[in-house]
């Protein structure tokens, strides 16, 4: 059965901002849909969710047909509901996978699985700077067939320190070319989903066009999508093997 | 200058069972104190904060003024202000640490710093049941000085699954005599403070006034303790080393 | 194209003592082997080799042509010769997958890859003891449809401390009859290589006809390929992305 | 009772090569045990022992007294004893901290402790180029009282990917002019033992005179020193808890 990919765009930028809309005149998520059949083709099927759809396009039914969330959000953090926050938390603890991607750093998902303020360093200047994004764990299914290092010649810069909790696995770390570095690959595990937060990407810069990044999503697709289903069993209630007594799962 | 924890407890349980008000007449703070008191001696200022007082006991001034605080919740976690939660939280990322008790796994801060549902399997029969303490990593300060196994012969069983992210490090495995197993001592760090859980205690046994569990918490407490002063800017603005062009702090 | 894997068996105590010939007619690598195919099936290749072989049966070409390594000696580690370990290593580190059984723990692969003594407690009595295996990662692909928990009734009790590094991820923990615990599933990643070391599997129990245990095995040896190969360049020899200086890649 | 720390460095090319004579009249480790002794004060006794002396000054008296050994080499790492590195290894293992520096990323102990080839991408210009080193772990002990970040005017460039094992602690981040980057702070646990690697300081730069980079060795030293006495049994025979048959500790 291929994967089923839910791609989530707040879409804001690029009908706000002429500059971003010429550059994604599909928004972001369909250069990012773009990319995951470019790499993927049969293996997945990919829908697109959106910010003013109702409930954001994120109901008990499309969660439950989701396999991996991708999130892009920046303008309107705030406006996306609690409890739709709420239903994306349970499901990735219960086995879904996410893609945090670029801004989205600061999206009340992400913050709610962290734990931490998520705050980083950065700088936009017009013309953006060039990222240069290393490998350090080349044996991870993330970087598969990626370069070593990708270049993107125009991007935002975000840098250290990142307010977040030590990744499980650390799989990029980048250079600006004003001397910061960001761990902007990382790989964390919440319940029984997957969680990979992958830096590149503002809006003023075509990075979701780049093959090189598409690669890059794809393979976190297919990582974040790896967990099993959870082998806990679905009873509350058991015998310990020892002594037969009862035990008791907490509701979550 | 010496340490200054504070010790937090909902203080329930005594005043309500019998049982507990036996076992514990000064409460489980005043058990928890005395260990601390004992083992630091003037290393360390020990304060007390409970749910009742304004505030909970824990203003800003007595955040400001510790350096590490001890959880213990269990009847009343929902009667904990959310405004204190987000207080309590920003302290731990500037640094204070925190050490979490037993029953607080399902405590408002613990779940808010570890994004997940902190769910467990747990046993409470009558009598408890031997739990039995392993070090994992005998070279860690919370495990100096501790014996290998720490053996409590009466306590609560907590197992696993233990929904929690993977610590940043594992310090002691206990088994229960019904067959469980639970990573009962796990080092966290969120943003510039350092968090540790341990779960023994329960307040229908007399846990915390065993020697060496007595031990560990005066040894979590200095670890917890240990964090340096974050070394970044306070300033909200700098430059780049290499390129001199601006960069900004996000606000937290 | 199949996974390649080659089950590595020292093959001394099936031939030399009666009581484990009994168990294990076929060779401990003839269970693996057939559990590794009734899960797998045409998903993997199996090849079998052991230490009487001309150089133990690990040759360049057999290793060139094994994604996934088995392990499994006890009473012969000394007898493996150092540049055969030298070559496994090397073939590890270039992203082979390696799987340790049991008391492979005391293997020379096994130590030069982890740098400890890896010396652990132990109890071997006549009859063994309860084994209970607890999955502490629900979501890791190694925990796959295994129940929770797994129970082997008669085991040689292996306990902690286990002096191995903090594993990358911790996927099983078991508890033995006598309150001893082990972390008996274990993740490492070393250069572009994924390990696993799994703890059951003694010579005087039926443990590798257990079906659960042949399913942590396939579920495992398919982890241990997940690595990508290594996406360094193959050169020795390159140019900084931004000064165009030359650097140069270490020998291994 | 002071830290005892001991100053291991080949003092090869101090002797051998007029510019590096000059930077580094006293050696390479008279710079470290100044820093050490403004830094650390009364907190520490250092000595030195280098290559040429009579087992390296590494006898088993001189590790017995050492609770943490820093290391230096690069010329001469083939000369170093492999019984000296058996022995200092064992001693790691039983507890003494190690801090391994720049060059000695190649030397017999760090690789024995890693497993793994730890080679990485170089480049050494006349001149060197600039380092930029960023924390990562605002609040450990390592990185207290450090600017963010430390600038190194002239270094030579070290990049990844290093082929060491993940670390269980990143601390340091660097980028390089050439736009590379590498994790140049990181903590490692082998045994009861503690371990940091620490990049900048190549011979032919000014690096360990520079007040920063004493600031870190010296953080490095007392965090190193920080293990605990492990606390297993010195017995190697004991009872299990719930059952009091006997175990066994396998010799190391």
């Amino acid at each position: 059965m291929p994967l089923r990919v839910t791609i989530w765009n707040e879409h804001v930028h690029e009908r706000r901002d002429p500059s971003v809309g010429r550059l994604y005149p599909d928004g972001m998520h369909g250069a990012i849909a773009a990319g995951l059949r470019r790499e993927l083709g049969d293996r997945a099927t990919v829908r697109v969710a959106t910010l003013e759809e109702p409930e954001h396009g994120l109901t008990d039914e499309v969660l439950a047909e989701t396999d991996v969330l991708t999130w892009w959000g920046h303008a309107a953090h705030e406006k996306v509901a609690d409890d739709v926050v709420d239903r994306v938390q349970a499901r990735v603890l219960d086995g879904m996978g996410i893609l945090i991607l670029h801004s989205s750093h600061y999206s009340k998902i992400f913050k709610r699985l962290m734990g931490t303020t998520c705050a980083l360093r950065w700088r936009q200047d017009r013309g953006g700077e060039r990222e240069v994004i290393w490998t350090v764990n080349p044996g991870h299914p993330i970087a598969a067939g990626v370069p070593h290092p990708i270049v993107i010649e125009h991007q935002e810069m975000y840098g250290e320190f990142f307010d977040v909790p030590p990744p499980d696995e650390l799989v990029f770390v980048s250079s600006f070319a004003g001397g910061e570095v960001f761990r902007s690959g990382m790989c964390y595990t919440r319940g029984a989903g997957r969680l990979f937060y992958f830096g590149p990407g503002d809006q003023e810069f075509p990075v979701y066009h780049q093959p090189e990044v598409q690669r890059v999503i794809a393979n976190a697709v297919v990582w974040c999508a790896g967990a099993a289903r959870g082998n806990d069993l679905p009873s509350d209630r058991g015998q310990s093997p020892n002594t037969k007594r009862d035990w008791y799962l907490q509701p979550a």
